[in-house]
């Protein structure tokens, strides 16, 4: 690619954005779009409606960058929880990182490339001076100046590790400052027994109630068997769609339309009206809903969420090994509430048991490749554009599709899904974008040869440096405008439901506040992280506009945790380790890349003495999973007992431990009162918990 | 190899059996033999002088084997811990497996591999026969008679792995009816902590007592913190030595010999009375031991061990992460004193860390083959004796090499290090004599070939059935002759003390009862069975052989673990995971060769459906671990409870709990009185712990 086409294509991004960018801020404010884009503040009713309009508010509007920019970290934990604290540090490392990088890669790095003579360019041209002329391909074989970019590996290598370990160290002490801080939580005292053995004569919950009053009768404080429910959720979710039907055909103003016939397709028959009919199928169904509930209690599943009295007592029965039979009574610590998986539960075993064997490694199975769509007509457009937005539709896929993934796998908390898919789209990321354009690119894209590990750097150095011009369109393209168009303007969201207000009936539904999608966005940002950190010394030129991402996704994410997502758990910052590991993945593949281009420049001094820089990486990676991993895996005991007898004196902890009794039940089990809400159609939903 | 030159060797050894058989049963009563023979009984004071010499006496003396086999399991739990039933499990296990393989490979297929015609050899001279029509090299190709060897190999695994499962469950129940019924013992209420934190203006005493005094306070009881020792330690063998020389001269009856020269070599100089010259050294040594003693409280190491009042709160603080870091405060269950090694507190951390990254994997480094003992006289003999036992005598300073590398990796106990050495010691077994053996032979022996993981079946199919006869002789020459003239017998040591008792002063040394070298023994026993799996179906003849090694070592080991051996510590059974493993092993190694057998044999068919039989093999070895691995790691909650809950109402608890406060103290601590001592010289030396 050439310096104009780049610039053509940051220029029709950087005016995509500003369209997106400006839309959004006049639309934001507006009380029909309130709903799209402060759906978080609606719902908490801090959105005050005014559809006066005058140009100081159209000039104001913009002044959301900077209320997204002014809360303090505490203020964002304790409005978005720590997971959206953490998230949010991925961004300041990334900043940290890459404005480092860059000062060295522009002002160091890239007029020792540019200088070169490898490539042998015209120098008086420059807007049609290839990209290849700014990254380390100019600089001629052999040359002393190679020193230069092998002491830029070095540095910022020692760089980052110092950021990475800084990090961890900061976020491993915030997630105690945080569980200090934070109130009881269910999932605290809370341990979830499975494989409970079955005696004849007693029911689960009669084994249970018996185990742990006999051997933790100080600490033990209640249980709740989990049921097989999946009959019912089917149950409930059919009435609540009637019961949604119901209400719409309510509130219709045209009465012809309240009538369908009885008979075969609405066609023929008596006419009924649709009222009559809504309300006795809703009724029907309501009659199954309890005949199903209440043959459920029969339905027990050998599974139980054990309540203590302490957070250190269920540390404790969730480490040790409570039974003879190393596959009975397994514990472990139990989600919230709230963040429990319940199709989990109604799964056999075996069919479980299957699943968690044969999801180990989905992945690597599609291959998406810049040449698949060498069109004829290439136009500067077309190369800097075009490939990576279909790269991105496609892509958009993959989250959900791992979602299904990991749910099927086994977890019994959405978070644990969440954090599973993360992974997953992660290395299905890395591998079908990074690899599978660069080594599609080299005519050499064979698995085989990963059997020839020794092949390997000089493979990379080979295709890596070939992909930079493609990967700096992608971050333009991916990077910025996407963030503005999908993540800031919600333009699909807000597609979808242009599409359904005009071609079917717009239903009432409830304002619904999304959670941020941490599955999909942070493998994302750190796909970019790794695009930085591998190109830094081979091309440079990627580096500002991934710095430019940085702040833009930094504004823009901050405004979204505080305007749209509501955090739907609780994880306390378990998906840093994740991060950490990726970021470990890139340095180690920049050194591998490395190795080979200073074997390719002829160098081979300089590409021996990389050699140790992965080794090196590679036990700061074991050292930091020894020293930081087990403090994201669970709480220490001094913490344990010191938050246990602060809460002693606490006079609400009675009637927390009320509350733990009923909080662990199905959701499917708690009932609902659709007869009232018949009275009244224009109330919401009304489900009392039956306590 | 052909048949006479297999019964010459059967034969010579048979008669050498026969020999170290007789002179046993005659020595063992003797009085001046008791040492060697019967040394528990005589340190148990169970053995009675009795001098006489009578024909009937002499006729009795064999009795030792009836003696031997009488006691149940249950005696010998009570007599030597459970350590000791688990070994000879592996008898008893070996015993079933190989009377079904007996069975099957006498009776069926060692008839099928004689009637084939593969090898053409002549039928009438039998005695000149090779061994080789006896094995399935002598099958025809394609025959269908494979199928019957394919049958075979499927039911002797699946008889195998029944009895694997039946077995690990067994000692599993075992291990948790032995914790039941075993006195308190200072190791379940005692938890090491490592990395104690540094705090200034503390010691690590204070530190590790308001630690636990603070979080677990109605639990804790006492602790002691370890101290670096190596000096001291150096000194108090120093101070034995010397007064072991002092009681010597003392006892010696000549007075010339109590004198030496003060000056050069004792050759000049003044005469001193060697006495005096003792005494005087052993007041200097004293002098340093008592002042490096009082020096010692400031040579605290940042460990301790932390004794609680409970099995469970020891297993609870074990268990879970104590401190915010997880560096600092790491915990893990205490050894019993006995079993503590304390050398590896001296280590500084840094040295320590180093070793266990160096100690990895050591093995396949030395290989011995019968290549390299090809002498010119070929004799029958040599054929069958000589090369084995040169093979013995080299692999003889295996097992101690084994043991000093374990106990510089790092592990804390004794038993965690014979353990260690045992896995060690297994492999390389399994590597040098197996493995370098068979494909020396072949000459195929390049370690690049298991960079061809398929080709591996074919070449040990080729390889393997070749080396049948070396491994008969083996089986006889080191498993029948070994285990009478070194195990039953005691030659080495017999000739060493012989040796020490004519060249030197013989010192009056104290009797000494040795522990059963687990280390050593369990890998031979495990590498006959491992011969005996792979051999099964391809040489039948080698099991009568095995099944006379199983019952011969299963009498001689039960006498010397009744009259030889005192146990020197209480694993608990964990031994038997390496037995459970070691033995998938040979199974999948079997299939593995049968595959490549079926392949040659062009049975390729059979050949396929063998495949599967490896993979179950794992998938049922992954099982049992799952299903058994961790009741061999701790107990659980359940049992733990239960038994603390027994002791609260044991009167003896409370000295129990008193004895534990200085239990674990260093052994070079507890002060020797050498001074009361010195007053008789005939008086045993006299340990007094100073509590």
């Amino acid at each position: 690619m050439i310096l104009s086409a780049l610039l053509t294509s940051v220029g029709i991004n950087f005016a995509l954005c500003l369209l997106f960018f400006i839309l959004y801020s006049v639309l934001r404010n507006r009380p029909s779009y309130a709903d799209f884009y402060i759906p978080r503040l609606v719902a908490e009713g801090k959105f005050q409606e005014d559809d006066e309009f005058s140009v100081v508010k159209l000039l104001s509007s913009f002044k959301w960058v900077k209320r997204a920019c002014q809360p303090s970290e505490e203020e964002l934990l304790a409005n978005s929880g720590l997971d959206a604290v953490v998230f949010m540090r991925i961004f300041t490392f990334g900043l940290k990182v890459f404005r480092f990088a860059g000062i060295v890669g522009i002002c160091i790095l890239l007029p020792f490339n540019y200088m070169g003579n490898q490539l042998n360019i015209d120098f008086t041209d420059l807007p049609n001076k290839s990209l290849e002329s700014f990254s380390i391909s100019n600089v001629d074989d052999g040359s002393n100046r190679l020193w230069i970019h092998f002491a830029a590996v070095y540095i910022f290598t020692a760089v980052v590790c110092y950021l990475l370990y800084y990090e961890y160290d900061y976020i491993a002490s915030k997630r105690i400052a945080y569980f200090y801080s934070s109130k009881p939580r269910p999932g605290q005292f809370t341990v979830l027994v499975r494989s409970i053995p079955a005696t004849s004569g007693r029911s689960f919950s009669e084994s249970v109630e018996s185990f742990f009053s006999e051997y933790y009768p100080s600490t033990y404080l209640s249980h709740s068997v989990v049921r097989r429910t999946s009959k019912l959720r089917g149950l409930v979710n059919e009435a609540d769609k009637v019961y949604k039907r119901l209400v719409h055909v309510k509130s219709k103003k045209h009465p012809q339309q309240r009538f369908k016939r009885a008979g075969f397709m609405g066609l023929f028959g008596r006419k009924l009206t649709l009222l009559d009919h809504y309300e006795k199928k809703l009724e029907d169904v309501e009659g199954n809903v309890r005949t199903e509930r209440s043959s459920i209690a029969g339905k027990e599943v050998p599974a139980a969420f054990v309540s203590f009295k302490s957070r250190f007592s269920a540390a404790i029965v969730s480490h040790v090994q409570q039974g003879v039979k190393p596959t009975e009574w397994i514990t472990e610590q139990a989600p919230d509430p709230q963040d429990v998986y319940w199709p989990f539960f109604s799964a056999s075993f075996i069919k479980r048991c299957a699943r968690s064997y044969s999801f180990g490694s989905v992945g690597g199975l599609v291959t998406f490749s810049e040449r698949h769509i060498k069109l004829k007509i290439v136009s500067q457009v077309i190369t800097g554009y075009f490939p990576s937005l279909i790269l991105e539709m496609f892509l958009s896929l993959v989250p959900p599709v791992m979602i299904v993934l990991s749910s099927i796998q086994g977890y019994i908390a959405l978070s644990q899904i969440e954090k599973s898919a993360c992974i997953k789209v992660l290395w299905f990321t890395i591998w079908n974008i990074f690899f599978a354009n660069v080594l599609s690119g080299s005519a050499l894209y064979r698995v085989d040869v990963f059997l020839e590990p020794k092949r390997i750097p000089e493979l990379l150095a080979v295709a890596v440096p070939g992909q930079a011009s493609f990967f700096i369109a992608y971050v333009v393209t991916s990077g910025w405008t996407k963030t503005f168009s999908s993540e800031l303007f919600r333009l699909k969201r807000l597609f979808w439901s242009f599409l359904k207000g005009t071609l079917c009936w717009k239903s009432d539904e409830e304002l619904e506040v999304p959670s941020n999608p941490y599955h999909s966005e942070i493998p994302r940002i750190l796909f970019f992280s790794l695009l930085g950190m591998t190109y830094f010394f081979l091309a440079p030129l990627i580096l500002p506009f991934l710095l430019v991402y940085y702040c833009l996704g930094y504004v823009i994410y901050r405004n979204q945790l505080l305007n749209v997502y509501a955090p739907k758990f609780e994880t306390g910052g378990k998906f840093w380790p994740v991060v950490h590991d990726a970021t470990n993945f890139s340095l180690i593949l920049m050194h591998v890349i490395a190795i080979g281009i200073f074997g390719l420049k002829k160098v081979p001094l300089a590409s021996s003495l990389t050699i140790p820089l992965p080794i090196l990486t590679l036990i700061f990676n074991s050292y930091c999973r020894r020293r930081f991993r087990p403090s994201f895996k669970g709480y220490p005991a001094e913490c344990l007992i010191n938050k246990d007898r602060f809460d002693q004196s606490d006079p609400t902890i009675s009637s927390f431990y009320d509350e733990l009794a009923t909080v662990y039940r199905d959701p499917a089990m708690k009932s609902v009162r659709y007869s009232e809400a018949r009275e009244s159609s224009s109330s919401p939903l009304l489900y009392g918990a039956d306590k």
